[in-house]
């Protein structure tokens, strides 16, 4: 992603000014997700170091400096050959230029991890740490063009995966083996990270077992999370394998009914809260209330569940939707005992709502 | 895993003596590896409140209790409708039994985030809260017959990707094309969360590209990680394209030497900095000092590195190995300009070392 050196730069600038305004001397970035959204690549084990003025630095292992210079516009690149030194040059970093207050971001997603947190601690004493999870979150939730783009040829490429799963969903098949085939359809596609939950029982989400295969009477429910240039987009769809029962048709139902509603009143300038109300009252009206789980929507980017997280964290409920949001609804699936009934595709808001994973199908296999 | 249950249950029992031991009240367990390590199986968002005496709980969404207790030996599952209602159980369940100290995992994976961390001291002011990561592992590290057949399971799974692998590896492909069909191949026997690196570049550890492809004259390298029944083990091999130079033949000759060095010296009693300074002597007099990275083994079980990890974990480099280990080595490649050069097995430690990732085929493509 080097041609988009200035995309990147850009945002290294806007961060650098919420941190002055914060009043943090720098951030150690150790999320991958905020590390692709400065540097442009992914890495294994992100390191990077933004200070509120200055140069961003990065650190990567022994041997792998050429590589990340290519793929990423930073130039300030450092090797480690142990990572104890890893640890030994954040903390000098910090020394050096004497900062005294250091974001770092509380987050829900690999490397964010309690151990290197509590290390930090105990290498940086004098050091106060603050969450800037949002702060990096302000500027990730609203989309430029660029990543809309991203978004969109992920949505297209969730959409093959669907298609393939509809091949593959049938009676005695594992969910294992019905996922083998979508992760090599999104991978074959260029979705370097795809996420794939398959199930065949009611799980609200569900990582596939080898051992729990498709029976007839219940739902089969495939979540897809494909990516492009490190953007997702999700497509979830809920299959029911052979005659359905009055509940099973009453829950197809209500999911049309509530992902309508969500896809035609989550616009620009409304409160998450006010939408899950309505769904709420479609649920009540048609008994399912008990089967009803809160969080209809989240948005989606360099994480396949990023803010505004409508889901699990409760604040963000009292969010607003805005312009340049992309975000997955309906998330929160139904959970019968026939299994978990779900339709939810990725919108992009703009002056209109854009469906990206348009996927129409019968649910009936 | 039910017919198992007499296993789990001791090794809950084993827990709670060290928990007493450690003068710990009760345990939040919120990794998935551990999670699966005492109730038999994974499950997505793990919440196992293990008392240090009594019955261990489990929190699963609604819906999901019938197919849980299906899977678990653990028979007091409550269900949750809002994720603020999974943190108030918890912390009622604390409240409730008078519990002043806590135990809590500070791990390098999945759902060990500091922001779950950090919302639990708020949530639970007067709980002290301690580190038990150690006292898991102490009970992981030595695994059961039980285990070790599913380790070799897992090695057997893995040989099976090695030779997809060597299908698809042509100049021209891009690593994600190849993983893709590694993946699938390791799904299809059985293995719920593969993981595979391919790179085509020099990097430690490679996630792959899908812009990044095989060119001559360069290493390709192949990391699997393959599980059954939860159950990791690791192999990796770096193969040459093309003709190799002088530097690449030196570092594929000092690979094979250090990698008969580690499974030759890495037996019972035997501590592991003891084997890395006979390695780093390899690298010295073959002149390839400069792209060794230090750590050279660590363990494989329910996560694809777990305890002993000599590679990121420095005081584990003084550890002694002991029966009953199953260990990944050589894990830390050799960075030359030419790519990652690793040769890396999967042994577990009994009377003899046993290799349960054999795997022989030129290096040269």
């Amino acid at each position: 992603m080097r041609e988009k050196a200035e995309i990147f730069k850009r945002r290294v600038e806007k961060f650098q000014r919420l941190l002055k305004e914060n009043e943090i001397d720098g951030a150690v970035i150790r999320t991958l997700s905020t590390f692709i959204y400065f540097t442009g690549t992914k890495w294994l084990r992100p390191s990077l170091l933004i200070p509120a003025e200055g140069e961003p630095v990065v650190i990567v292992a022994k041997g792998e400096k050429e590589l990340f210079m290519q793929r990423s516009w930073i130039e300030n690149v450092k090797e480690f050959q142990k990572t104890e030194d890893l640890m030994a040059m954040v903390t000098m970093w910090i020394a050096k230029n004497g900062y005294s207050t250091i974001g770092m971001e509380f987050s829900i997603e690999r490397d964010a991890y309690i151990l290197f947190y509590e290390l930090f601690k105990k290498l940086n004493p004098g050091v106060q740490i603050e969450d800037i999870r949002h702060l990096s979150m302000q500027l990730r939730m609203i989309k430029d063009d660029w990543e809309l783009g991203n978004i969109r040829k992920a949505g297209k490429n969730a959409v093959k995966g669907m298609e393939v799963a509809m091949e593959e969903i049938k009676p005695g098949k594992s969910e294992l083996e019905m996922a083998a085939e979508i992760y090599r359809e999104l991978m074959l596609n260029g979705s370097e990270d795809p996420k794939v939950y398959v199930s065949a029982t009611p799980r609200a989400h569900a990582e596939p077992f080898r051992d729990v295969r498709v029976e007839k009477g219940r739902f089969v429910t495939v979540v897809i999370g494909a990516d492009y240039n490190h953007y997702y987009a999700n497509l979830t769809r809920s299959f029911f394998i052979g005659e359905p029962n009055e509940r099973a048709k009453n829950a197809i139902e209500a999911m049309e009914e509530v992902h309508k509603i969500a896809l035609e009143k989550t616009l620009p300038g409304v409160t998450f809260s006010r939408v899950e109300r309505d769904i709420a009252a479609v649920y009540r009206e048609k008994g399912l209330q008990e089967y009803y789980i809160t969080g209809y929507t989240h948005g989606v980017g360099l994480l396949i569940e990023e803010d505004p997280i409508t889901t699990i964290v409760v604040p963000h409920r009292a969010m607003k939707a805005r312009e340049g949001m992309a975000l997955a609804m309906v998330h929160a699936p139904l959970m019968v005992p026939e299994g978990a009934v779900k339709k939810e595709d990725t919108v992009i808001l703009g002056k209109k709502v854009e469906n990206v994973t348009p996927f129409e199908a019968s649910v009936f296999l």
